[in-house]
């Protein structure tokens, strides 16, 4: 094992003190491979892990509240906890969207924020936040993406969402799918491969291998079924390669994911929100019907275009799930994987 | 075992006489299970899978060339085929795109149907054909389903994909993104609806569960991100609910179909060609960057609406790979293992 101090310190907020976050965040720190990677400072409350500790049969954690991150111990055993106070367990009510939790869980963002900028944490991980809950207690912001934006005083910003070796940028997300089509336009797709390239090298590919995916069925055939791969999508790839990028399409849409996941390209640009979040989601969300539940919840969502790493699990709050123990770790771990991984390949440069 | 001669009769083409076809059909008669559960007849040329043999190490096949379907012994270690004497082995050119292969492979689909039709075959499975390679030979149809559905007469047919529990109908197939989105209409959805729900009765499923997707991401979150599931979707799941189908929806469409693979559906009906084909090929074609090619193809297509039962394998003619030994057979299994079921399922009827 390397210097310990070495090891990236990855600042993860606790998410809703309602929610799943406190949970998972425990059974994620439970486990020695961890430590052997990073060292992790969970920005929360203290009371309210102690709590949870029973949801998930881990008394034998010793948590330990901390006011710097210096502070920290990062030894397996002990939960180092940036304590912010700010939880009342008394009226704390698990499992629902409440204006005190959101309140509690938008001072971990602003809070791991801070850190990152001054250098204090190597990069920031995100568990859940409830959107209504924040709204309620009068930060109104969509989302944790819109805070990062805000709060480091960046205007250009794309989401990356990865599962395993499947990674993938969008052209769009949060439009009608008749609003995707016109969107897609050679200077924005353009933009989003040279995104794609810079984050592949963000995460130490070398040679990154970026597949261009078609809108239309099969690429459009020739035109036959669209000409948006022949007047919008061949053009951005061709000035994309001009410049010096390995970017390859437009590939059809319904096997270019097969292929990414596969190992033939390291990065997907996806044309729209479903293109890209379809595969992902087939892959990384596994639903059991018998138990009526995720038994899997894998995927990691990326902010691409901060001055500092931000990487988020790609589920929500779960409140429904929240003090039973049943939560799954796997999405925050995939996280803290691709921070360390983010961070470590910034230290090298 | 149940009566040997109760076992549904399949007839299964060759597909043309140059493509992986013979290799995976013999790979698939080797299985003494096949023939617990069905009495297969290949529809294709003795000689030509005569020398399939060596490509697959599968000397001790017994080819049993017969006449008609009655002549067949259906035992396991003979390989019953109606041999059309179609194939001259000192020209057939394996492995590429030919006049006379396509003639052939056209022939075998001719006559499968009119087995079928006859009542001399109980379902009809198909190996793939080269649609340039029938064109060639003169036959101008773009696929199989349009043979079928003229030498049928059908006019009203759909297409639907399966991959182990998770099965599709599309709203639209072979046309622009844009134009999918126009042809979202009531009426066209609720015809899929129906659609579903009597594939599902075919299969022997007694009360179908239909999933619905949405077009637009997060189904157009109440209109803002797109008004069709709203104003055409959600009227014509209401329309299907009111004459007793159990549709529901719409669903997310980044959601349902790993709810649908997790157990929840018996179908989902897709508003487009990649929305159902991405999931589907996400699962069911496995890519192996370290080898260049596809290690497991595994999906389904049915065409719903004929009076005939047609399955086929999801997979090309793979011409690159003819000849090696080395394609895949499970997308021919699952094929047979659909059409097994749909047989046996019509016959209780």
């Amino acid at each position: 094992m390397k210097d310990l101090n070495q090891r990236p310190l990855i600042g993860i907020t606790m998410g809703d003190p309602g929610s799943i976050g406190p949970e998972i965040s425990l059974k994620l720190l439970a486990k020695e491979k961890l430590y052997e990677k990073c060292r992790p400072l969970i920005i929360g409350d203290a009371g309210c892990l102690e709590r949870a500790k029973s949801f998930v049969d881990l008394d034998n954690l010793c948590i330990n509240p901390v006011e710097s991150p210096e502070e920290g111990t990062y030894k397996w055993g002990t939960v180092d906890v940036l304590d912010m106070k700010n939880v009342d367990l008394k009226s704390l009510r698990v499992g629902e969207i409440d204006r005190d939790s959101g309140e509690a869980a938008f001072q971990y963002v602003d809070k791991v924020i801070e850190l990152a900028l001054s250098g204090q944490v190597d990069a920031t991980v995100t568990n859940a936040i409830s959107k209504e809950a924040i709204n309620l207690a009068g930060h109104h912001y969509s989302g944790h993406t819109e805070i990062y934006a805000e709060k480091t005083g960046t205007e250009k910003y794309t989401m990356m969402l990865a599962f395993k070796n499947l990674r993938v940028v969008h052209v769009s997300t949060h439009c009608s799918l008749r609003e995707a089509c016109d969107r897609v336009k050679k200077d924005r797709v353009s933009d989003v491969i040279r995104i794609a390239h810079e984050a592949c090298i963000a995460l130490g590919i070398e040679k990154p291998r970026i597949a261009v995916a078609g809108l239309n069925p099969h690429s459009g055939e020739h035109g036959m079924f669209g000409r948006e791969e022949i007047d919008e999508i061949t053009p951005a790839i061709d000035e994309a390669v001009a410049t010096g990028i390995n970017a390859e399409g437009p590939i059809p849409p319904d096997t270019v994911f097969s292929k990414a996941f596969g190992g033939m390209y390291d990065m997907v640009v996806a044309m729209y929100h479903d293109q890209g979040h379809i595969p992902l989601k087939v892959l990384g969300f596994v639903y059991d019907d018998k138990v009526g539940k995720w038994k899997a919840v894998e995927g990691v969502n990326i902010t691409l275009g901060l001055p500092i790493i931000r990487v988020s699990v790609d589920h929500g709050t779960a409140f429904d799930q929240a003090g039973t123990g049943l939560a799954n770790e796997l999405s925050l771990k995939n996280a803290v994987d691709y921070a360390v991984r983010l961070a470590n390949n910034r230290k090298k440069e």
